[in-house]
């Protein structure tokens, strides 16, 4: 049974120390080369979608059910079967629903912009604002944060709890002050802990009772249909329905896309809301665009027909995901189990496992991984401004390596927990 | 011989009023249903490319030359042969050419809608400033004035001649008022006039000498290979190297796409600028998107090969589109010629035939088409808000009907404009 390491005496810390290093020596020997630093889609996911590419070909009749030609201009909000197939992906209906180009994370870039130049249905453009908050629960996703930061938006973190975010501080926050905007939401399998709002919280959130009339709940439902197992699956109330049943319709900007069921970048990417917002969002597309790429929309409805087709793809995925995370969760289980040097979370979806080390720890591990030749996503770059306050959590994504990557990936991290971890409590002991 | 209008007496005038009515209502009864409105491809062009969707299938590796995966995240600014395919139409080295999705409309919101929020190369934001402005030769293109008026920048009309904007006005407002952001130019077979700058233009507009330091050429370049015919061809300077040489390397944004050389909406639009600027532009890029459809640059690249590929290409697109503009033409020609009562150009290339009707007429025309079932670019639409002081422009956009079709909206048009002018002369003769 492993000791934990505060429960050791210096003598021990010094030996275990000289151990470990020269374990990481060892280690560094290897010359290893891998990244754990983002969620992307390795190639045996990317390979195991390449029949969309067989749907199409030069005899192909290219018109949505009711007959518009997809590769002309025209349909600017996307053609109806693809608002039906991400509506169903949100739980939507297709009414709600705008289809958009390639990137969900351009379109929540272009929401805030938009938000900042003309405002929220007749609100105040937030250039004419003095002050513009949005609240952050942390530990969180870091472009959602470079997007309000790039504005000039303050951030206020709000710590994640199981269950979400911590709700009382929200609610104080959005009711008491007008400034505050939005916040940012990843509310299932959220990134990076993998934790689903509860029903309350979504509730809780539904009931909100904001100062400003252009507040918004940014609701990334980018993990929607990314579950890891067959019997353990998380489900969430369906927010817009919330909103509209406390009174509350015009509430949240929910956002999707398919980046990680056909292809990163390659494939489609949605949004949905209310009829009122939709219509002012709606104003401004038709001066931004004059569509986006129907024929991309239409080959992806072609594909997967249906939410039951995208369903039966997220179970191929999810056995090829699936070996990753537990192979990390196990080494995590038995290297670090008990030692006290960190915690984390077992998703049962999603793109990250969260770790959470000792205080003041997260940089130096993530620097002597690198040291190794291991990428991890930067330390702090979960958190506004790339501040992690405690200095303590690291995201890991386990998809993109291979297994056999993956295992030396993770066998290299838990040495590196250790040594900063007792390099940590060594330098406590002196001071 | 036709008669001028203008010399004929009122007698003459009520004669023929009363003859082109009755022709008229006969036109009115055959229900007709057409679109001269828009500058969209018809459907035999859309099928003259459709064997761009065998270019990939499941078996495909869709790699670039540097061997990165085009299914996943990278590569923000587009991939390198690209990069060259769309910088060769443009006339410019690969290095100064940026990749985006599928609009260029959406690519120059977007340099305005930055430029707003955050400048230009570290210049004060223009939401800050009190007073913004926008150059524009008129007529010109309906969506870049939504763009501008969107964002509440004044529009300055600037006089079109045949060598294009009247350049002792430009240089005047560029040189003398700070608050001169920006032309809108089509400098190749101008929307709607389909008039090509002259080599003196393009090198007055590298010579400016602008007050603002954030004062931006808008190039838009959208029918850079869009010719009518392989002996009679418009060229234009190279405006990036034009402006190098000048000294103003940072002068000109150039935007272009292949919305009419692939499919509308399911192409892929370019910008090209000095490194500067392009440097400038990836900062905020990064934060807005992880990279546009690498997938769909890679299929057009292959489709193509080059620039070669693209100018045979383009040569079958104008054996589809020269007969309608010609058929056009010789109507205008025989019907109109001679009558005094309109005006227009004779392009070689583009999309549009730009009719200069009678002072006062253009709105009514439009109106009397619609009557009869055909509907033209609403009048005033290439003018800033919409006014055309003259109320006598009309955008023709001969591209999408049939040939058939083609002639007999354009029947219509020349009944319609010749109604129209009689009746305008008759009241003239009144008053």
């Amino acid at each position: 049974m492993a000791k934990p390491y505060k429960e050791m005496n210096r003598e021990e810390l010094l030996s275990l120390k000289k151990e470990l290093e020269g374990k990481f020596e060892e280690a560094k020997g290897k010359g290893l080369k891998l990244d754990m630093s983002r969620g992307k889609q390795s190639t045996a996911q990317l390979d195991m979608t390449m029949s969309i590419m067989n749907v199409f070909d030069s005899d192909s009749v290219l018109k949505t059910e009711d007959g518009i030609d997809c590769r002309n201009y025209g349909l600017m909000d996307g053609i109806p079967e693809v608002k039906k197939l991400l509506g169903d992906m949100m739980g939507v209906p297709a009414q709600n629903v705008i289809v958009y180009g390639n990137s969900s994370l351009s379109v929540m870039y272009d929401a805030v912009s938009h938000s900042v130049t003309h405002g929220v249905m007749g609100s105040t453009p937030w250039c004419k604002l003095d002050k513009v908050k949005f609240l952050c629960p942390v530990p969180g996703y870091d472009r959602h944060f470079k997007i309000t930061e790039y504005f000039g938006i303050e951030m206020i973190n709000i710590p994640m709890t199981a269950d979400g975010p911590d709700m009382d501080l929200v609610e104080k926050y959005v009711s008491e002050d007008e400034a505050v905007k939005g916040i940012w939401c990843v509310p299932k399998y959220s990134n990076p802990q993998g934790i689903s709002y509860s029903d309350e919280t979504v509730r809780r959130f539904a009931n909100l009772k904001p100062a400003a009339k252009d507040f918004r709940i940014y609701w990334d439902n980018a993990y929607a249909v990314h579950h890891l197992y067959d019997d353990k699956q998380d489900e969430i109330l369906e927010i817009l329905s919330e909103c509209e049943k406390a009174g509350n319709p015009d509430m949240v900007f929910e956002f999707c896309s398919t980046s990680k069921v056909s292809f990163a970048g390659g494939g489609i990417a949605g949004m949905a809301a209310s009829k009122a917002n939709l219509d002012y969002i709606k104003e401004g597309m038709t001066v931004r665009t004059i569509g986006y790429d129907k024929v991309n929309q239409l080959r992806h409805v072609r594909y997967f027909k249906d939410i039951n087709g995208i369903r039966a793809h997220m179970k191929k995925h999810a056995e090829i995901i699936r070996p990753k995370f537990e192979a990390v969760l196990q080494v995590l289980d038995k290297e670090i189990g008990g030692l006290g040097i960190g915690e984390w979370n077992k998703p049962v979806g999603g793109y990250f496992i969260s770790f959470e080390a000792m205080e003041g720890c997260a940089k130096a591990i993530v620097a002597k991984c690198k040291e190794a030749g291991v990428v991890m996503t930067g330390a702090g770059a979960t958190f506004p401004y790339g501040k992690d306050p405690k200095d303590s959590n690291i995201r890991i994504a386990p998809t993109f390596p291979t297994p056999e990557e993956m295992a030396e990936a993770t066998d290299l991290f838990v040495l590196c927990v250790k040594l900063v971890s007792v390099n940590k409590l060594l330098d406590k002991n002196v001071g």
